[in-house]
């Protein structure tokens, strides 16, 4: 049942396509047509069985958890200091499960550090003016000092324009092009730091991994992880080197890598032949994919094949656990950043 | 007199240091100090001598002045049709003769395809008040469509709120953060690209030369040139590394790529062996360098030593008469956009 996609011809036939800035498998010399079956997204269970893992395991689940206790004890202490208990606002509209459960965790993880969290719900077929108006109310209330509107939007909605309106200052997704300019640029601060790309930063930080002068590679180029990532490492004077649907080659310049974060929502693209021994691997993507043998039907895949990459790397995020519980985590951190910055709260 | 700068034990000297963004000789091994004198910014003459170059000449003054041909056409119709003269102010502080020389220069382009140039000339111990009270001076003036503030400004003014306080309609310099987050992301459009990586990249189309996909390296990572170039090649599809100050074994990196965008400041940094065959380079660089045999007693080098690597690259840009004609008639093609985007002229 399971295939073993590490034979040099397999591999070779996983080429890069782009659909909406996303990785897809896609047929090579008019031979072959590869879709995310068993067949694509599984790797190597020879390999697993043949040798044991060397990588250290990047816990990210625990790291956020730590990072959750000290926000925990902040807030309570500005609470008792100066009564003030950051807010978080997220805007939700439709009925995109995957965002309800989204939102669901978000506010959960708000509940367990003792930020307050605010909900708009908006009807699928909302006018954008609703959704302006809700983004407005927001931006006015001195109670919320984060604003989150859940993407994807439905798609007779702007989302520049609705993305644009939330307040520079409570826009603790970092996704305004003020705070990416700012990211960019030398001598300049952004406000805030995108949570997902901050997130893999801080797993590299709090595992004491070097980054200066590194050769690092980010696989993916999306406003929202991969160009933040890039930018970021390229803070942390990293040489940085984005890998996207155009690029000839990948495998090769991947395997120059120092630090390699993978960011493209391809299930298992990253095979162990990309990874230079001894790279540092940060996998951002998680995709579920059907598997009968998996308890509950399916299971979770990074863009990484975790069997033969933790074979080579010296350190690896797993999926799940990895990156994931870090971005919640960093989400809780900006707004509780944009709390004191708000009531200059030490 | 002229010293061979090409020999293995030389070249492997070149490090890379970093002051205020800029690259600089430095010591390797405690052994040797390397100046900026004959010895680091010549290379070989005597590779000169023994071969011809090979590299096509991009020739930017001839481009550039084609530009300004087409704009003053442009300026001649919209004056006639609408009654609007472009106009494009700047903004100098102190006497730094470089700066005068800048402003001089961008004056008689304007002159010389009809947009109206304003200037303010402020003296060296002008408060920032009085500068902040220009720059709010021109953002109201209907005349006025594009704003340079020339830097560098005296050190006791802060930079970056005087560039933040250039209405962002007519920050023809593309130097606002806002700018530089629009570029950075996918699916939005800054409204004005700075000006000498967008002449970078001008050049590179006019000499139809192939981005998408190819392996693109800048050297440098200043927010003028080379971190906005890296941007503007991301999204025109090339696979990017931006090398700086930090990076280890910048020659071996740069030796991958397809094109080259040198923008350090450091005269003949970049060997005829950083290049890989039929490469194309774009110097940006450009140092006066004394010569007591040139006629002036100085000559202009740039980044790359133009000697040997146009031997080996398939297109370079010479120094003077490559990028530096194209940064102006792209602050004129900036100044011209924005008018039209005033006045809605099509």
């Amino acid at each position: 049942m399971f295939t073993d996609c590490s034979s040099s011809t397999t591999s070779r036939l996983i080429h890069l396509n782009s659909l909406n800035g996303a990785f897809l498998p896609r047929p090579c010399f008019g031979q072959l047509s590869l879709r995310t079956t068993a067949s694509t997204w599984r790797c190597t269970l020879s390999i697993r069985s043949s040798s044991s893992p060397s990588a250290i395991v990047i816990n990210g689940k625990a790291e956020a958890k730590n990072i959750r206790d000290d926000i925990k004890i902040e807030v309570s202490r500005m609470k008792e200091s100066i009564g003030v208990v950051p807010g978080l606002a997220v805007i939700l509209v439709g009925k995109n499960k995957e965002s309800a459960t989204y939102v669901r965790n978000k506010k959960k993880a708000c509940d367990s550090v003792g930020i307050k969290s605010f909900e708009v719900h908006l009807a699928e077929d909302s006018s954008e003016e609703e959704v302006l108006k809700s983004v407005s109310g927001f931006n006015d209330d001195p109670s919320v000092h984060g604003i989150l509107v859940q993407l994807p939007l439905p798609s007779h909605m702007d989302e520049q324009s609705i993305l644009n309106a939330v307040s520079i200052e409570k826009d603790v997704d970092g996704f305004h092009p003020l705070n990416i300019g700012g990211l960019a640029m030398r001598g300049r601060e952004p406000l805030f730091l995108p949570c997902t790309p901050k997130g893999c930063i801080e797993l590299l930080h709090r595992y004491k991994i070097d980054i200066i002068g590194k050769r690092a590679v980010v696989l993916g180029r999306s406003n929202i992880v991969g160009m933040p990532a890039a930018l970021l490492l390229q803070r942390e004077d990293a040489t940085v080197t984005i890998i996207h649907s155009r690029t000839i080659n990948p495998e090769e310049i991947t395997r120059q890598a120092d630090i390699i974060i993978a960011a493209v929502g391809q299930p298992n693209m990253v095979r162990g032949s990309w990874i230079k021994p001894g790279a540092v691997v940060i996998d951002v993507g998680i995709k579920r994919v059907e598997d009968p043998s998996a308890a509950h039907g399916y299971r979770w895949v990074g863009d990484v094949c975790y069997e033969e990459a933790s074979k080579v790397a010296s350190a690896i995020t797993p999926v799940p656990g990895g990156v994931g519980p870090m971005t919640i985590a960093m989400l809780l951190s900006n707004t509780f950043t944009s709390a004191k910055r708000f009531h200059n709260f030490q």
